[in-house]
This record gives C-alpha cells, structure tokens and sequence, in this order.
C-alpha cells in the first residue's frame, strides 16, 4: 500500500490526535476536539471539520445537528506529527454546545475558574437532540 | 482536603491534560503540549509555562534550556474541563524546538505536507543539550 499524508501523521494508540480548530479571521482558539485517520480523510476531502466523539464512539461532523459546521480553509500539522491544526471560518459563530462563541470560556483568577464568555443562544434553541462542543 | 481549581480538572487516566499556548498578541497558535496537576500548579503560581514531557517522564519548564520561556497571561479551561488554553508571550519569537516560531510549519497541500516556516535560529545555537519543543 502506498504511504500517504495520512501515514505521516503520529496516532496514539488509540489511532487518535488531538485537533484544535481556530478562526481563521480572529486566531480565536475555538476548541479542541479529537480525529482519527477517518475523521482527518473526511475533512480534507469535504472541506468541513470532522472529528471523532469518543463519548459517542463515532465520527461526529461537527455542526451536523446544530449547522454550527466549521468550514476548513487550512489543515496544519505540528513538529512531532501528533497535533492537527485547523483554520476554519465558523458558521454561526457559535463553537461550543453551550451557545457561547468558543469552548474556553472559563478564565483562570485568583484560584477560582470565572465564566467570561456570554451565552449567545442558549441549547436547546440550538439542538434538537443532544449534540455536543 | 479542600477543593481546588485543580479539582475541576478533567485529568485523563494518565493524570494529564493537553495545553494550548497561544501567542497573546497575535493570536497565533504555538504549540500543543501535555500538563500533569503539578505542571498546572506550577504554571499558575510561577506565570512560566510548565508541561508535563510524556518521552523524559518529567515536569519541563518551557524553555528552561533554550531561554524561550512562556510568560504566561491568562489561563482558560474549555467546556468539558479536559483542555487547557493559555495565552502567553514567548521569548525570543521561537516556540518549537526545530528553531521556528510555532510548532505548526507543516501545511497540507494536495494531500503532501510542506513546510511553509522558516528556520529563524539553528537548533544547535539553540540548546547546548537537547531539549524537545
């Protein structure tokens, strides 16, 4: 079988590496999510973000429920192969299950984790049934 | 024992979490490393990024060999607990140890990976012994 740019890439043993997704226009982090070799393939080719859900146990398109999908303009790979870096634009705005623009919305002060980020529509506006990130 | 911010946590059942360094100025992202409770506690209490290096078994002060520290600013948490963000300056302009800004030189391109960085200092002016990342 031929070696290709899936191969390069440094899975851990559970065939998974992390994936942060990134705005392209802002350098928001919007969240970090995990892919396999699959869930990699199918971004590259379809041109939206796609992980794995390892509570769910399945490739997850993210976004399918809620068309908060993450339209994937560059797919990055770091020094030890086991980081993916995606710029996306994200449609909607909206990043995480709780309706706020990005999944780090807790700060660190005074040894306390402070909620910084509004909610800009609330879940169960957002999803039908339950989808998470 | 009281409960700490520590204890929000998510730690995986290795006692880890990844960590996302983010350049605070530019928004680029850096690297992706590993953080331990220790590697975390450290982090806040001294502002010096410190991870958990997985390949020498051992807490590692970003830095502590090349100089290019992590003066860290602020410390985020992401909706399902088991990500850290933070949001730094590096020293010296040169996160990755391959001598280049950021970690993520490589860019897929027609299903190949190409390096799209440039070297910025040779690692050997960089470490006298060898420090990874």
């Amino acid at each position: 079988m031929m070696t290709t740019w899936l191969d390069t890439v440094g899975w851990d043993e559970r065939g998974l590496v992390p994936a942060v997704a990134q705005e392209a226009d802002t350098g928001q982090v919007l969240m970090v999510a995990w892919m396999n070799r699959e869930a990699l393939k199918l971004t590259q080719q379809t041109g939206r973000a796609t992980y794995w859900s390892r509570s769910r146990g399945r490739l997850w398109v993210k976004g399918e429920e809620s068309g908060h999908v993450q339209e994937v303009q560059e797919i990055r790979l770091d020094c030890d192969a086991d980081v993916i870096l995606l710029r996306v634009r994200q449609v909607g705005g909206i990043a995480c299950h709780t309706g706020r623009a990005h999944c780090f919305f807790r700060r660190l002060e005074q040894e306390r984790w402070v909620e910084v980020e509004p909610v800009l529509k609330m879940p169960q506006q957002i999803y039908s049934v339950n989808e998470r990130s």
